[in-house]
């Protein structure tokens, strides 16, 4: 029969891309619309990244070795030095962006029905790569109300079963951009220890902390050696989206050997991607400064504007580019693709991301949007004039 | 529990991959090693591909679109209709390599325990990609003696039960380097009408082709729109291995509707992948010309040396680059191993991949290798001589 499988039937529709052709529709009627809907930062690239594949001499674009090339482990491992994480290349394996290195993290440590615990709302695609892999993802709820920040220990506990295999989660968070302390992953470190838990820590955000204490890697946790698998990706950091480099980090040679099994599986990563990414590591310090003080600058406008919004409630954020709003209107996706199709304000209106698919229970994150502050003052300003403007006429309004 | 997955036990470690560390701890010990095991070419890259990358502007290598770059996949319906295929860009979504292509395209369209009809031998990570998928490959197997043709109907037939969800293949041959026929074609297109099957084309080396009959591409079979999917690439054919790029490509809007998911899961492919890919469509017909003149040169005289060895039986190859043959050996991999290990003429030895691995029968191609002819003449007459030296000098020859 030529039907389609189950798993890709029930593979979410992702909740970041599902908006792409209202957007695209809007425009097409000469709107103009302002994104804060993707995480694509309109920040330059590493010019150290892009001028070493400019500057390639290569004949013959060959494959690469399926752990990753020598010099881009290596140089992986001088950079986690420089954060006082001690690795070597062999803990190292470089991927199809920090989407792969999660799939295969996942594929070589998860049985069907096995279960991880989330931290809801949690970064959309875990839920995709759950069912990619057959396993069952048990979401913590974090509240808004809260600055979404993390469970007590013993809530924690009383989701863990004989099914559960780790603990998943993005630290700073995608999409709350909530930023986890050293006593937040030790607290973690705990747990996993206790209960014999991997723990995947996401940290592709690492460079976009804006408190002044340093971001605490759970790569830093003692003697969970074994225990922790951190995923990672040039993406961010030096804003090398289209390099697809990520990595899966650990020092557990059991799961590396399997990794590895999977990366051979798909030969080797982009070789132009490896190739920027070793450029990249020269980037100096003041390109990040830049860049921090630009994203705080941003933030600042961001929950400047939104504060003169009636009805909208959004925890500062501390780390990453994403801020996690509830808004007065009686459904997000509805509200956000009424933006697109319906409303516009002297021709310009704005995309937001609808928060419902970054949760695993049913009906939460309802009311909630993701806004990704990565375009330009002016740009973020005229953004949320249309959200203002947008949420003032919306039909569907909360009183 | 910190262990791994049943599933990560049970990929099987590549074929191609495995003797790797052998080769490395030679040339450690000074050994100089040919390669005759890696689809790898040595030819040079499209320059117009190399010169598109090189050339780029870009300020900021942002995500493209998850189904691919729009002007990849507009190039890429002129290229199948210069071909006289006709397609168009929704039917084309472009991957991480043909090895995601595949990937895909099975996780898409089969369920757990389905099973997908293989003539063995076949490329050896179609092993992997079942394990992923857990879907079981029903092999069918075509001998030496007979030029690894294809099956008569009928046997295919045999093999056909209710699990049955394709016929998955590689035309031109890896690792047999046999060319099927327009004929072998349209009797499996009739074998998936029959019984609603899909076929699973791969045809990643399309452009080597030996004969004087242009290639018959399994979409350009008629009234079959829902049931071909191709799986195609651009490494072989511009020599871009390391570009990372492939293409689902199929009439069937709802296989493709579901690839698309599995693909915004993962974000986007490569963006200087996608450049050099567009690059690469401007290549002139005479870098084509010049490469297969190059490759049917190094197939007559990787032929000519085998012919000279006692006991080695080849059937004569007629696509892609690669050669079986049959060693008058106890075991080719142990063969193979004992070359790197315990081998050498002048300081030279040569790497071969065992072809055991390329069956899903257990105990068939325990005798084969896989040659690759991906280096140029005077290294290529070298390796054979090692390759004869080896075989005279090995203490396990069959009598």
């Amino acid at each position: 029969m030529l039907t389609v499988s189950n798993q890709a039937l029930n593979l979410p529709v992702s909740a970041i891309r599902r908006l792409i052709p209202y957007a695209d529709a809007a425009k097409e009627r000469g709107i103009q619309v302002y994104h804060l809907n993707m995480g694509q930062p309109d920040v330059d690239s590493s010019p150290q990244a892009l001028d070493a594949v400019k500057n390639n001499q290569m004949h013959v674009l060959s494959y690469t070795n399926s752990a990753g090339d020598k010099a881009l482990r290596e140089g992986m491992v001088g950079y986690y030095a420089k954060l006082g994480i001690d690795v070597n290349p062999d803990d190292i394996i470089v991927t199809h962006g920090g989407s792969e290195a999660l799939q295969i993290a996942i594929a070589a440590t998860c049985d069907p029905e096995d279960e991880l615990i989330v931290f809801e709302p949690f970064y959309t695609n875990y839920n995709t790569f759950a069912v990619q892999n057959n396993v069952v993802l048990r979401p913590i709820t974090t509240r808004i109300e809260d600055g979404f920040k993390l469970p007590e220990m013993s809530e924690i506990e009383k989701h863990i079963t004989k099914k559960t295999k780790g603990i998943l989660f993005c630290n700073p968070n995608n999409p709350t951009g909530c930023l986890y302390s050293r006593e937040d992953i030790e607290k973690i470190g705990q747990i996993a220890r206790k209960h014999e838990l991997f723990i995947y820590s996401d940290e592709v955000y690492r460079e976009f902390c804006y408190t002044d204490e340093p971001h605490f890697s759970a790569l830093q946790l003692k003697g969970l050696e074994e225990n922790v698998i951190l995923l990672d990706s040039v993406s961010k950091r030096y804003s090398l989206c289209g390099a697809r480099i990520g990595f899966v980090v650990s020092r557990n040679p059991e799961v590396m050997k399997y990794v590895l099994r999977y990366a051979q599986a798909r030969l080797c990563v982009s070789t132009y991607g490896q190739i920027a990414s070793v450029g990249a590591l020269d980037t100096p310090k003041k390109y990040f400064e830049s860049v921090r003080k630009e994203y705080i600058h941003r933030r600042d406008i961001l929950l400047g504007e939104l504060a003169k919004m009636d009805g909208v409630i959004c925890p500062v954020p501390n780390g990453a580019f994403y801020a996690a709003a509830e808004l007065p209107v009686d459904d997000a996706e509805r509200f956000a693709i009424w933006l697109l199709n319906e409303f516009n304000i002297d021709g310009k209106t704005v995309q937001v991301t609808p928060m419902a698919g970054f949760y695993a229970t049913k009906g939460m994150g309802k009311r909630q949007v993701r806004l990704a502050y990565v375009i330009k003052e002016p740009d973020l300003i005229e953004a949320c004039r249309c959200l203002k403007a947008g949420l003032e006429a919306y039909p569907h309004r909360l009183s």
